[in-house]
């Protein structure tokens, strides 16, 4: 009865290879006496493989990792500021294709301050919240240009498309998620401004709501949330909102809680055509690669919602329990990033 | 040799009025013994307004106040799902329709941490900077709509429109201010992924700061932005950012500066072609309103940067330092809104 998961690797640019190089430790840790393999098909893509080859992502990159069953990436993204990068777009031409592509509508962000995390605020009190932001509409839709560009009369549009059907499915998540949890819900947009794409995700929030009569739903403005997430956290549960909101906030909610070396994601397929894909909220961090000094604790926390997504509950709460263990007696001497994931390896097969 | 500056005053709705009235004390306060007088004119806009006679922002009103040298306003807006309200947007009839008619191209907001200010932040460093958000274009220009509403096939779309002349007028003036500062400019924006927008803000941002050699510059995406506003506020000196970017970092900057109470802001119009308008960061609150529980210092911080636009320094010098006096000395016994204002009042006589 062994299963073989097909699993895509992106270890990426910057700390991206460091990083899921640990991740890949522990995964291979937690599955070593079960099983469950995992049968794992590298990539190689970003700023690197551009630089090298001209390639963000081909067609047959994108055929090749749509056959696997998830994908584990470490980031993306080159030198800021690489005079060679100026006419590529990795973010939106690779990372945001992966996501736009694999049709992953929801990205599912969970933000908890962890016992001995160091985190910025004061008071923090509990911080248990998981963003479900939108991951396939919005201001992320690519919908823009500019006329006249470069001179003085320049007008640069970008046209942010929301559609009744892909809210609802995320929405729709967002409740189901709401319902395993402390069943509150609350949206985030700008609907005093953003009146025609807010109304309709505050009325799809309401129609939903309906059917989830013991979920508390409330609502709330992006500004506003921004104030709660440094004042008071602990009043979300659920935060289900758009895919430029949900960019902003969670990097936000990443550094209340401890830092965005903490915080992992899922892009997810909850429908299952496609592969879901799972990745750290930070980025490649270049001034720090290959020095050891990155966190791989993020990529290691995608793992634990990779195993949980693929119904092996069992091995993620082994995982996040050896996280939770190890940030729990971090002192203040460093490690290097291998040391933090021989750690958890070593703690998950305790 | 006297100076009449005539005044437009919308006390507006829930604290609206109550923090306008200590305001406008300070504001006599201060001039009392000098040669300026401010020529009050009374203005009842808001969400009472419209429940009485049905209007927003009517033209003679908005004719009325463009005659005027300044406004003071408090905080516009009714109870949140009041059912009479649902067919008003008094944040999009009246208060962006004054900031887009009078182009108040310069949205200020000053932030700063005074000695004696309680903020969620366990180490805030020295916080001080300035943001420059521009107030007449971006998401906010109201150019959306939907198809197909309230059905299962809706499509919402949201049109940011951006123009060169409207960025660089924002991005001279955000230099003009780094320079009598630290000479610093941030530009905050999401060139990853709005990349039409976001190209040409920096393409702007790198022409004006080939003029200003002295001025150090540097771009920050929008959600390492609030990162490192809960990090490191301290990098900041002047940010200049767009309409929706400069909404979500100024509320959580006032949060890490002691809150949403002491967040003052000019809606300015530099050309001098409309009169520009001064109002507290925070909203019409009107859980508390009538409780004399609000904070009037935003609103008094707002007087010191109108005094300051309006030419008289010396005046605004005097009222800021009465508030960060006042500010030292708080205790924790609560006082009332107008115990507050009483005792900048007097501050700024003595
Ligand atoms: C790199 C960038 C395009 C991306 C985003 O904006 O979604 C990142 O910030 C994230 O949150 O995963
Ligand atoms: C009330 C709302 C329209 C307004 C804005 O978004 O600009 C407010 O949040 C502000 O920051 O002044």
């Amino acid at each position: 009865m062994s299963r073989v998961i097909k699993l895509a690797v992106i270890p990426g640019d910057g700390i991206g290879p460091e990083v899921v190089g640990e991740a890949e430790k522990v995964l291979d840790a937690v599955t070593a006496a079960s099983d469950v393999t995992f049968d794992k098909a590298r990539f190689s893509l970003g700023a690197a493989r551009y630089l090298e080859t001209g390639d963000t992502l081909t067609d047959d990159d994108l055929a090749a990792i749509a056959t696997q069953d998830a994908i584990l990436l470490g980031a993306v993204g080159g030198v800021p500021g690489d005079p060679r990068l100026k006419d590529a777009n990795i973010e939106r031409g690779l990372l945001l294709k992966l996501r736009f592509s694999l049709d992953h509508y929801v990205n599912l962000r969970p933000s908890k301050l962890y016992p001995g995390a160091p985190g910025p605020l004061a008071e923090p009190g509990e911080i248990d919240f998981v963003v479900v932001r939108e991951g396939t509409e919005g201001p992320y839709v690519g919908n823009g240009g500019s006329i006249r560009t470069g001179t003085a009369h320049e007008v640069a549009n970008e046209t942010s498309v929301n559609t009744a059907f892909g809210i609802e499915r995320v929405v729709r998540y967002a409740f189901e998620v709401a319902q395993k949890r402390r069943k509150k819900v609350t949206l985030v947009h700008k609907t005093n401004v953003l009146v025609h794409a807010g109304g309709m995700w505050k009325r799809i929030v309401d129609a939903v709501a309906s059917e989830h009569p013991d979920v508390t739903v409330d609502y709330v403005h992006i500004d506003a949330a921004t104030i709660y997430l440094v004042t008071n956290p602990g009043r979300f549960d659920v935060i289900v909102t758009d895919n430029l909101f949900g960019d902003i906030l969670t990097d936000l909610a990443g550094a209340v809680t401890g830092g965005i070396g903490l915080a992992a994601s899922g892009n997810i397929n909850p429908d299952g055509a496609f592969p879901s894909m799972f990745e750290p909220v930070h980025g490649s961090a270049p001034d720090i690669a290959g020095q050891q000094k990155a966190d791989p604790t993020a990529a290691i926390l995608s793992v634990a919602l990779m195993l949980d997504h693929l119904g092996l509950s069992g091995e993620a709460a082994r995982v996040t329990r050896a996280v939770e263990e190890d940030i729990a007696h971090r002192g203040s001497t460093p490690r290097t990033t291998a040391q933090v994931g021989d750690a958890i390896a070593a703690a998950v097969q305790a």
